[in-house]
């Protein structure tokens, strides 16, 4: 038998080391490309004689970790692991590892809210494309209730489906809301590629996202869901590419949205002069954003311009959190940053 | 530059060829696995200087292929092609062919049901697993409406959102239903893997599979949706596994369905013996079954088991409706079955 049949990986430990295989008995080299890496080249895999190669990472903080191999020089994701990791283009795998303490993004015993998928031609930019909206446990049961609603946008090369399945912002938020730690709340994550990704007119695309969201979703939102239609019950959040689309329309819109989280952003080119006026006037700005979040990893690439930015808003006297949590730019620390941020929601 | 960063990979032609490349410049053989093939050996790729492999296949008919990469050996999804049928093992990849000639499954300016995603605790088998359940346009608006279901099964080694992510059955839904071809319904996709698959356990499946359906997923939809409870508003259907789990359930309790769909069906062992009460008094089951629908394509490898069922049918009075389409084992195929059952439905 093909010993690449009955394979499994990934293999979790007890302990949260994980063991990774790849039936490749042809391949001349095959190492492990993983997020938790931040950008250090494949790890070597060891060939077994049955053409198995194999390695055990970690022990890896309980969160999802995600990793494909590299084949020859060739990324692929794990053949025998169902759970991908959607992009726009070259898919990774994913892998879950628990401890013996609950962490905010698990599947735990408690009431789930329903993530709902719709697509729409987009008026904005003519396409049929879809969004997909988390509703709370017991949404639509209160005829008269009005839940607020968190814009959540994701990074470049990701799907509108990447929060909830790599990011488990479903499950974030279900386990805060059953500890009373968050309040109930509309999510709604839109696709952030309003270009195709990795095309010439990709410079265009927070423009274009912008107008999308605007005119697109937050009308489509504010007319087909029970949500409160004040800037009191808006919010906007994201990470990397989704971190800079959102501090830019957070503070282009600072009359919709009442609350920006910026994860482990990319560079906000510009920023100061194009800001220069709400920058500028700190007590009118903190009278408008009742939460401004920033959030990094230390060992993100991206740690010293957002480092930066809170400098800059730190000097200027905007009001603001800024947090540094332990890991890369990755995944498993925009979990960590959704569950900071959701519990200064709504308050 | 790296050749494959690049890549086009599928590219579609104007008359329907396709043209699938891989970067792999130090693989001795690439190969092109495809499900139009219906199991013929992978067809070599050739390379090029720069080491891409090439290959153009078709033109192919105008629906959805699937199709993954044979690296020496290795069986791996495109890297670049962001559409990957997600699978309980082995990914693949996704295309969609067009054609001057609107198909049923394409993405139409009509309007668009959405497709909830729900997890829930199982009490027949004790996980957390989700399912998905497509409602059609304007669905809810009417406050007394009740909508008939129908509940879609998927074959093995396939996902929850395998109908909807490969087998568009939400566009072929709202397809027909902007036609007046089929009534609005609900429909619903819970996970076909009652047991993990490729478990020592799997041959108790389709038993877990039926007591969770008709325990858990019957009950939570007719608590949770406006729907009708009676057996002329409940159809099953499914392919492949799926097809027989349709079958198998749909006789067991004929009290609750009142159509069912058999697409591609793996063979229905025993089926003769087993339900021989309800073949036998032909009148009695044909005044129950509003519709038996099997189709097989003609390339299936399971059409003589497919005929086999037809002909013990016809042998024995009990009325159904036997169609063989063009294809092979294949989601293409699934989505036409769909398409000509959904009309049968509900009426």
């Amino acid at each position: 038998m093909n010993p690449g049949e009955n394979l499994v990986s990934p293999e979790v430990h007890p302990d949260g080391r994980v063991t990774f295989r790849m039936y490749a008995p042809n391949a001349k080299s095959v190492g492990l490309a993983a997020d938790w890496m931040a950008g250090r080249p494949p790890q070597p895999m060891k060939r077994r004689r049955n053409g198995v190669w194999e390695i055990t990472a970690g022990p890896l903080d309980p969160n999802v970790c995600i990793y494909a191999f590299n084949v020859d020089g060739i990324t692929v994701a794990d053949p025998v692991n169902p759970r991908v990791k959607l992009r726009a283009r070259t898919s990774g795998s994913m892998v879950e590892v628990h401890s013996a303490s609950e962490q905010p993004w698990d599947v735990r015993d408690v009431p789930h809210g329903k993530v709902e998928i719709h697509w729409h031609k987009s008026k904005s930019l003519g396409d049929t494309r879809w969004m997909w909206v988390y509703t709370p446990p017991g949404y639509g049961r209160q005829q008269n209730k009005r839940y607020p609603v968190l814009y959540l946008c994701h990074g470049s090369n990701d799907s509108a489906g990447g929060w909830v399945l790599a990011g488990h912002a479903n499950f974030i938020a279900d386990n805060l809301i059953a500890e009373g730690k968050a309040c109930p709340m509309v999510i709604v994550m839109p696709y952030g590629h309003a270009v195709p990704f990795g095309s010439p007119e990709e410079d265009t695309n927070g423009e274009k996202y912008e107008i999308y969201l605007l005119k697109d979703v937050v009308p489509f939102i504010e007319s087909n869901y029970r949500v409160a239609r004040n800037r009191g019950s808006r919010a906007i959040a994201g990470f990397s590419m989704g971190g800079e689309q959102s501090l830019e329309i957070g503070f282009r819109h600072i009359s919709m949205f009442s609350s920006i989280g910026v994860f482990s952003s990319i560079p906000q080119e510009g920023f100061e002069t194009r800001f220069y006026f709400m920058l500028l006037n700190a007590a009118k700005t903190n009278r408008y954003l009742r939460n401004l979040w920033i959030g990094c990893g230390k060992r993100d690439y991206l740690l010293e311009d957002n480092r930066e930015v809170a400098a800059m808003l730190k000097t200027l006297g905007i009001r603001h959190e800024y947090v540094e949590t332990e890991g890369a730019h990755t995944y498993a620390e925009w979990r960590i940053h959704l569950s900071l941020f959701l519990p200064r929601l709504f308050k």
